[in-house]
């Protein structure tokens, strides 16, 4: 365990007090040793949980032995107090679960800059991952800097104004501040045409935070779908993530049968898991 | 799609009629070729579903994306007429799904043995998975050869006292008829501290069931556990069934939550369609 622990201290983002490890039940007689398993430590995207409230959510990230979060505000509201903020995290860390990231947080207005700031520095976490109007990512880059919080730029797909591909987000952060960079949502990126792989190693250092899915196809109408039935390459992805050192979470984020996710969310993660396994 | 098709049918064991396909909602504007993906498709193991109907078990594979099934006595009796059979057959069929096997089915008598190849025949598989007691396995030959139908002799793990492990099986059967063989259940055989990459190695062209699922431990009382969060190193274990070139089924048999099945089927069929991805 000591250099899995290691692994961990050193590459999870400056997370502190990481005291979960992924693989903690596989302790035992080992024939194996999986020690790789322990990289790339699998998380979940709070928006999977869009109609579930905390002690649901925390119920099925134990189902599927997933210890990683990022807190969508439905559950933590952006202007929460200290005291809810730690009641929050509480909630969480008693369940086993280390909230590592915030958001998405849209960003279209100064004040909700600070605010998203100000809340990351309450939660305690390292990365905000954010959609900045175009006009607020210079101020943005000054809070990165007064914050020494990591910004994440989120893509959506083809439809959206700001971000449709990673591509919008990388051009107006590559010359930034380098705390400024990008949480890769595949789906949306695959349904933009970029091939998650070819995302990963052009934007290498820059990939701060994932969002992973599947989808259905390459267009602008594909469906969310169950990761490993659709069309993405994930042993190509998995392979660029260790290509470039990648040292922050994969948070499987589902939108498929919301009301229903937790067999969808297992697949997901189970496939993602069998992909780092099998491409170890 | 035409390979893909033309691999199944060459080596699905001669099973004919079979027109789903594990991949079939891949089709669309693929990026990447997944051809492989469809080599050593994905079943369930019947046993699984002990506390659900028919309809409810269905409804499972389907929410999993699973087409093949090894149908277990309590869906469907050994004592069943044709009708009856045929009845259930059709449940089955109208939701996409093969029954491509029998079993377990514990022969501990001449007449068992008589009732379980009839059975088969009715049902129409090409494999019985058995337990037959070892003064019945020359008789059971006889049976294989009067019906052309392959027995898989299924292993139990170290409480067992006919087949403990895959080996009791495999020295039984080795120099019989070639349609004798084994169902090797890698989590019973890891129990016995069989590596079940070493066993399909070992005993080949005989293997031919899997029963799929993962253990705490290498010992006696290892638990079952969803597949990949065990002590099973599974791309070992997928790497040598290409070895073998393996043509038949990988059906998972969940036997932990079995009252709430779902999310660890869903897991475990996920992490093993991920390993055979990954190391395609």
């Amino acid at each position: 365990m000591a250099s899995r622990r290691k692994f961990i201290r050193n590459t999870a983002l400056g997370l502190t007090g990481v005291t979960i490890f992924p693989s903690i039940n596989r302790a035992g007689s080992l024939f194996v040793e999986k020690e790789n398993a322990s990289a790339l430590p699998v998380g979940i995207a709070g928006y999977t949980f869009l109609h579930f409230d905390i002690p649901q959510s925390i119920q099925m990230m134990q189902r599927v032995d997933v210890h990683f979060m990022s807190v969508k505000d439905f559950h933590l509201p952006l202007n929460s107090s200290q005291e809810k903020i730690d009641e929050v995290k509480k909630q969480f860390q008693d369940a086993g679960i280390t909230i590592y990231a915030v958001g998405v947080i849209y960003m279209r207005t100064k004040e909700s800059v600070d605010q998203a700031f100000d809340y990351a520095k309450k939660v305690g976490v390292p990365i905000i991952v954010g959609v900045p109007d175009y006009d607020l990512i210079g101020y943005s880059e000054k809070k990165v800097k007064e914050y020494n919080i990591k910004l994440a730029i989120h893509n959506h797909g083809p439809e959206d104004k700001l971000y449709p591909s990673p591509k919008e987000a990388y051009e107006r952060i590559k010359n930034r501040d380098e705390r400024m960079g990008l949480c890769l949502d595949i789906g949306h990126a695959m349904r933009a045409g970029v091939e998650p792989a070819k995302a990963v190693k052009e934007y290498g250092k820059r990939i701060f935070d994932l969002h992973i899915k599947d989808v259905t196809k390459a267009e602008k109408d594909g469906q969310a779908i169950e990761a490993g039935r659709g069309i993405i390459n994930f042993p190509a992805f998995v392979k660029a993530l260790r290509k470039v050192n990648y040292p922050g979470y994969c948070s499987i984020e589902f939108e498929k049968d919301m009301k229903d996710p937790l067999p969808g969310i297992a697949e997901s993660v189970g496939y993602f898991k069998g992909i780092k396994e099998g491409t170890a």
